[in-house]
């Protein structure tokens, strides 16, 4: 099977996420708060890699169920966090309120501790249906999804960005966030695809980790280019752009792009995968 | 090997859980923050109950290192995002400010979410180290943990008591928040522990599931009878006593002492543990 980026297959991700959310229980809005977030129009960016990944491969697709399931929520979580009043004070996303501005400061904080936490009950939950065979490179995805999400992944590239002096413009540290804020998560969903498939190499995995960086450089650069273009460029914000120029950036995007699209010219079946980060690095919003 | 709850053991306890700290890398302040709560003074209430029910149990000792590690973790994470300002505005814990009063309210609550993320990822990198006939048992054992902590377990009883209405004194939900808010996180170690054993019987279960009920209790209740009888009771807080009456709360922890020593004596070697129940029932602080 090979699932397109399509409403089909974004309705297939959403109706998977649903099965692994707590029966409803009091308190209730905690529950709420928790789908509010998880199916507020995100694009799925994530878990739709892992799923190409997967169909590439030829992959077992209810290995990755839980997986991907897992990391939206971690993602999801990651956004609640961050839009907090205390992070970067976010009164909106996708023309939404955010959870704390619904819910209240305190719920959502909750909200995204519960959703973090229901991300790795998935993963044990999931344990029993999986192929016993396949047990230990489950757990070896589930770990390296807990590892891009934590202390040296995600949670560390945000204290990062946090921190960051806007006046130094260190190139190092502005790689390390870009890497690890975004890019943590893009690597995992890609691993984590990967290992969906019984036969996958050491060198496919290598590949595939360096896709995922390719992607994850893409994801954000482009993100870059376009506030440049857009009526409202976020002010005094640190971005590659504003270190290195934006046509340097431009080149390097591009340069990515092509590096992307040869490692997966190395792949057969890569027909989806190959589309789907072309429109990460063509699209216009 | 039967371990007293000493120093030795808490020293023990320690040099496990920093075994599965991450490697110190940029940004050190996320390190810093996570390293001042885990080694704050706590009481390892938690790994110590699992520890006691292994050994009582004669159970595999390395098997629970990972998930006393885990649960720990989760505790910390819980305290740091409890004192928040948003939620119970704590500046003291143990007599030490508070994590947010050290490093700011973004780290603190980064630090919490990277010491909830670093006990699954605890869990799923000792994975390899569990002998093969054991995985099964030991990924049902952190599920328990992990339905514990979250939306039905620590987390919403966490939920429920930021939502109490004082006024309604509502036995059912006063219930509910001994249940889960402590009570759930008890019931995760206790059931661990005794998963650490290969040939505990679904009866042996359930007898500790019900201990584990009675210890959470006894402990509360018991602080919440300190907090009566100490000079600084905390000012219009809804407690068992509120509701029920502090006779009768004496009674009721008299009588869940008694229940948990019965079922104790059920057990061989379960010597260490009643002693331990002892000591949380009849503690003067």
């Amino acid at each position: 099977m090979t699932r397109q980026y399509d409403a089909d297959t974004l309705g297939y991700i959403d109706g998977v996420i649903r099965r692994y959310l707590p029966a409803k229980d009091f308190p209730e809005v905690i529950h709420e708060a928790v789908e509010y977030s998880l199916f507020g129009d995100g694009k799925r960016v994530r878990p739709f890699l892992m799923i190409a990944v997967c169909d590439m491969l030829g992959g077992d697709a209810s290995f990755i169920e839980p997986l991907f399931s897992a990391l939206e929520m971690i993602h999801t979580y990651s956004l609640i966090h961050d839009d907090l009043p205390c992070m970067d004070d976010d009164d909106e996303r996708r023309g939404k309120p955010t959870s704390h501005v619904v819910f209240g400061y305190p719920t959502a904080v909750l909200a995204g501790d519960g959703l973090l936490n229901l991300a790795f009950e998935t993963v044990f939950s999931a344990y029993a249906d999986i192929d016993p065979s396949a047990r230990e490179r489950y757990i070896r995805a589930a770990g390296i999804i807990a590892a891009c999400s934590g202390i040296s992944g995600m949670v560390g590239g945000q204290v990062a960005d946090m921190m960051f002096d806007e006046k130094a413009r260190d190139p190092q540290a502005l790689e390390y966030i870009y890497r690890c804020k975004t890019g943590a998560l893009i690597r995992a969903a890609v691993l984590a695809g990967a290992l969906s498939s019984e036969d996958i190499s050491d060198e496919q995995l290598r590949a595939l980790e360096r896709l995922s960086w390719c992607i994850g450089m893409l994801f954000q650069l482009t993100d870059d280019i376009l506030d440049m273009n857009g009526d409202l460029p976020e002010e005094g914000k640190m971005t590659y752009i504003s270190v290195y120029g934006l046509e340097h950036v431009k080149k390097m995007n591009r340069e990515l792009w092509e590096e992307a699209d040869g490692i997966l010219s190395g792949f057969k079946e890569s027909g989806v995968l190959r589309d789907f980060t072309q429109m990460i690095y063509k699209r216009n919003k």
